[in-house]
């Protein structure tokens, strides 16, 4: 299935988040307003405002409080992404020039800045305390999660559950607030927000181990960076670290780690591909996915329920 | 007036907030918990923080709320400097190692982040959305004079309203916030919003120019940084303007400006320190603290009243 397909209960307000996310380019200041506006053009699939709608739907949808609330989760993410590309270095995303590759590192820390400012704008205009904490705690754990990245770059000996918190705190946590923000916003029950909670905080997880798959299997071009980037940026994922273990002695990843010379990337994306590492790997994944999804059948009959059901197949779907 | 008989009316209260800004350095990551108190051990003056709660004390003072706000206030205040000591790479700030300095510049982009993300749970604590969406904006003008400032570095041709438009941008609307939120939380009517608004307009544009002119006339020792750092970051401050307007020819920042050299500071301070510049801008300063004094009549005749008073003094006798 399509994204358009499962987008469908929601689309046309998902077109109206992205007006109100490219409103932010609209300033008296023109170099600014090029720079908001080159940062809002490609803004991806949309899964995080898309996840927040599709919760809501389940319960009171009132676009007042959900509209704001989907910009703010995903200008959140845009902020951390020019943060991000500026600690990587990087030079493209979404196969565009990066913040930092055209106007320098000092830009993009600042227009970062800026995001997270509008971003809490948004989230201020959910008129709703709990949802704001609720931002200002996930940007906490991304933050966080980020830094342990960081200070771990190029350590090989990490374990499954420093992985598994890593990308908790660097993705899965604002799926959390994206599926949870919705159910609250839309006044559900306790026990509502728990399931929307443990769907966005599987999927997330389920999602970011597709993401790390991905990284080895597909193209510069599907991926809009270069294929092996975890590897060179030192982050070891799930299929490094099975690699690892799979061949502790002479393996290029230790070597890769050790020496800093990327001619050792293509080597470790080589023996991952010639291995089952990738299909275990999936089924990790898909092992999350069926987490998220089961407790949803609590959830009213509706087609956004289906959605949520269809997206989690979609996140295993992506690249295989 | 010592500062301390300043914020006799709040002092206790002051204390609790200092307690509260430690507090977040208690995390179960020993690396982390070393930076944040690092980042939390020198909180210069608390000049923000006590104006939000001078403010309150006019109105229903309600710590539950004032405290967290007056938290939010001094995090954002710290998280800026972080994200400003990496993009200026300073290497020292109230006479301690920066945090770019010690860990780099990305664990600073990142430890700024986790900041701003403190400062809002903090101002999601006084559960006022509004005092949230104020939060917000006043991150985006202080972001957005950022941008405007390291835009014009090196530019000798900027005007005055250039000047204040910067300092409004990066001081003097923090300084509003603090005090607006004060009155907002109070309760306080929406015409003793706007005078404790004008004040902290008014006053943080009085403590720009003062730390402006500081920059010219104090030691290393007391500014907790080199003499004359604005001049090498290209920033262009009233003194600076006034210099230029006052030797149009063969003026040293004009030169310093053109060629990077920074032989030139010495010979500009050296002419800012023979000319009545100092003693003008103390002036124009003067003015501002007098425009953010005219209203504060209407406010009960409180201790507080007097500390806001005293304050707008004790900004003007800063180094003279």
């Amino acid at each position: 299935m399509e994204l358009s397909q499962i987008y469908a209960p929601i689309q046309a307000d998902l077109n109206k988040v992205r007006d109100t996310l490219q409103s932010i380019s609209r300033v008296d200041f023109t170099w600014l307003a090029e720079q908001l506006s080159h940062v809002v053009r490609e803004t991806g699939k949309g899964i995080r405002p898309a996840l927040t709608l599709l919760s809501g739907k389940s319960y009171k949808y009132d676009l007042t409080y959900l509209l704001p609330m989907a910009g703010s989760v995903e200008l959140m993410h845009t902020a951390t992404l020019v943060h991000d590309d500026a600690i990587d270095k990087s030079s493209t995303r979404r196969g565009q020039a990066t913040i930092n590759s055209i106007w320098g590192d000092e830009i993009a820390i600042l227009m970062g800045d800026y995001l997270f400012a509008k971003a809490g704008e948004f989230v201020a205009d959910t008129q709703t305390p709990r949802v704001v904490k609720l931002f200002s705690q996930t940007l906490g754990t991304i933050s966080r999660g980020e830094i342990v990245q960081f200070r771990a770059a190029f350590n090989p000996d990490q374990t499954r559950e420093d992985y598994f918190n890593r990308i908790y705190g660097k993705t899965a946590s604002l799926f959390a607030l994206a599926t949870q923000s919705g159910a609250i916003l839309g006044e559900a029950s306790e026990s509502s927000v728990a399931v929307m909670k443990e769907y966005g905080d599987m999927l997330g997880i389920a999602f970011q181990i597709v993401d790390d798959i991905l990284d080895f299997t597909s193209t510069k071009e599907a991926l809009g960076k270069p294929v092996g980037s975890d590897l060179i940026q030192g982050t070891l994922t799930l299929p490094a670290m099975l690699l690892m273990e799979r061949y502790p002695d002479d393996n290029p990843i230790r070597k890769l780690f050790e020496t800093r010379d990327n001619n050792y990337v293509g080597k470790a994306i080589e023996m991952v591909l010639d291995s089952s590492i990738v299909s275990d790997c999936y089924e990790v994944a898909k092992d999350y996915c069926d987490r998220a999804c089961r407790n949803l059948k609590s959830l009213p009959e509706l087609a956004s329920r289906q959605s949520l059901l269809d997206l989690a197949e979609y996140v295993i779907r992506q690249g295989t």
